[in-house]
């Protein structure tokens, strides 16, 4: 395989290069092809290449960019201002065909924004949509989307999301017509508002999309389905919850095992036997949210990974730009185009 | 204090009367001076009466309801024809005066456009609204709402979401000023839609709602807010989500412990102090969601709530008779109706 690069925002997220340029050495070391081009603010990224093993490093780029977006900063005002910061530079790496993609840990609004205006989205698709990875009770995962880049969305909206995740799906996961779930408050057909009801007539008639009905948020661990498409204020809520959820469980289970001088020596023992089985669910494992329906591959870290976590996230792009996603959507898309045009003004 | 009257719906959700009937008789035994009046099919009730001590029971009244609501009853047919359902009848008591709340554990849907077109919502309020208990970190609950009555919110739903929340609090919890937040993707004011923030400004201008700003979905359990508001549909999605993830660690914990052994023998040994550590997250704790907004008492338990359960969606009701949760919000409302109104048109 061809040598591919990834342009990476080095100053994104909460602990900036003490989290990103460790992982790229991660990264790095998986994969031979692999080229990073560290965008970033060069006084501080210098003094700790040698740290991270990075200096001289044959297939590491480094690129100054002197200003960096802070998670404070409002996107809006960040699209006004273009001001040269790793992450718009990063970016326009990707446009200009320098990069394969482009992974930050940085302002979600703005990389959104910024992903849109300059990279632009795909024939048809209005927004970009946040998606990622589930673990299922299957032992495998479902992507979820949206996760909160377009909170209310239209029916049209909805469809094209299903359609999208269902590429995504198919590629990365190597999934033959991936099933397509909507999250609704309810499975019977007549639950929901209006936009949803009539998404779910559309994806019934599609051929396109393997469309198996509704799902309830607390089946998400257990329904049969490889993308669950919801508006990104529900999705952020739903996987926000579980994150919650998961936090509150663990606590209560340390607890409970530090209550007395047996329940120590108990949990100590059980410990490894309950970090093996829960290990699937920790949300490390699943870092890295893509941007789809963009015209090039930009993926999201959490803002707090840490280095496995952020190492997750450049492996997500990696798969996509291996199974061309922006490509493999756009062809979709115009296949579809004419059927749902057909079927949204029936 | 005089008796107050419990109008049951005995025939709603999965098990019907084999568990309204005996946590009917669980409160009668903790309530000297309540009352029940068992709605629902004789035929199928008389012949229980005895097995669960309700037999000739000096506070218990029977009342014949030829037909039942069941769970896949379109809510909007079930209004058409208006048949002589426990549901109905059970609401149609409270309506008359006969008594002084309703408890069903039947069609959340049908249990609202009944509720709302018997019983009437009061002044100021276009529809009910559902409201529920959540466990906290600090040892306590908030309440959430709306959990799936009003899918789509706007501003001024929120707004009065948020007032009847206080009104609720403050009374049944006995808080004074409770914390109100809003449910959001982000905690910075220029996060969510544009509703969400037209409605957080309303918030901070008035005198009679403590609010405290926006909270995510993964902050439930830890937030200082002792109500939390959002619409229907995110409301749905966080608290089933809540759910799922607790069945799912459960499922994975219990799956650790029987993995060998002495995993077994661990677990059997720490069982007890995981459970104690747990149960005040057990959902059966919180069962019993008000319908709040209308001119009556309405308390809807989970359809596959058990007898435990069950008992405690009758003791919110009992607390809400006893608080006249009806007449303090609507004297609240009168007076912030004014004010409300000069904030929305400003």
């Amino acid at each position: 395989m061809r040598n591919f690069t990834i342009a990476l925002d080095a100053m994104g997220g909460d602990f900036g290069p003490h989290i990103s340029l460790p992982a790229s050495y991660e990264s790095l070391q998986l994969h031979s092809n692999l080229v990073i081009i560290i965008v970033g603010d060069e006084q501080q990224i210098n003094p700790l290449l040698k740290k991270y093993h990075l200096l001289e490093h044959p297939r590491v780029k480094l690129m100054h960019a002197p200003e960096t977006i802070s998670m404070e900063d409002d996107p809006v005002s960040v699209l006004r201002h273009r001001s040269p910061s790793s992450m718009l530079i990063a970016l326009q790496l990707v446009a200009d065909g320098e990069a394969d993609a482009c992974v930050s840990a940085g302002n979600t609004g703005a990389l959104m924004l910024l992903s849109k205006h300059i990279l632009k989205t795909l024939k048809g698709i209005s927004r970009p949509a946040l998606v990622s990875a589930l673990p299922n009770n299957r032992g495998g995962h479902s992507y979820m989307m949206d996760l909160g880049a377009n909170l209310q969305c239209g029916c049209d909206t909805l469809f094209n999301f299903a359609l999208m995740g269902s590429v995504l799906c198919e590629k990365v996961e190597q999934v033959s017509s991936p099933s397509i779930s909507l999250l609704n408050v309810g499975r019977e057909s007549n639950k929901g508002s209006d936009e949803i009801k009539h998404c779910a007539s559309l994806l019934n008639k599609t051929k396109y999309i393997n469309y198996i009905g509704f799902i309830e948020a607390n089946e998400l661990f257990d329904s049969p389905a490889d993308v669950v498409v919801t508006d990104g204020f529900s999705g952020n809520i739903a996987l926000k919850s579980y994150e919650g959820m998961g936090r509150v469980f663990i606590a209560q289970l340390k607890k409970a095992m530090n209550a007395t001088w047996y329940s120590r020596l108990l949990g100590k023992l059980l410990n490894p036997l309950i970090k093996n089985q829960l290990k699937h669910l920790h949300p490390d494992l699943y870092n890295g949210a893509s941007l789809i329906g963009l015209r090039g591959i930009v993926v999201k870290s959490h803002g707090g990974a840490n280095i496995e976590a952020f190492t997750c996230a450049i492996e997500q792009a990696i798969k996509e730009i291996q199974w061309q996603i922006p490509t493999s959507i756009s062809e979709r898309l115009a296949s579809v185009l004419a059927e749902r045009d057909c079927l949204l003004h029936e």
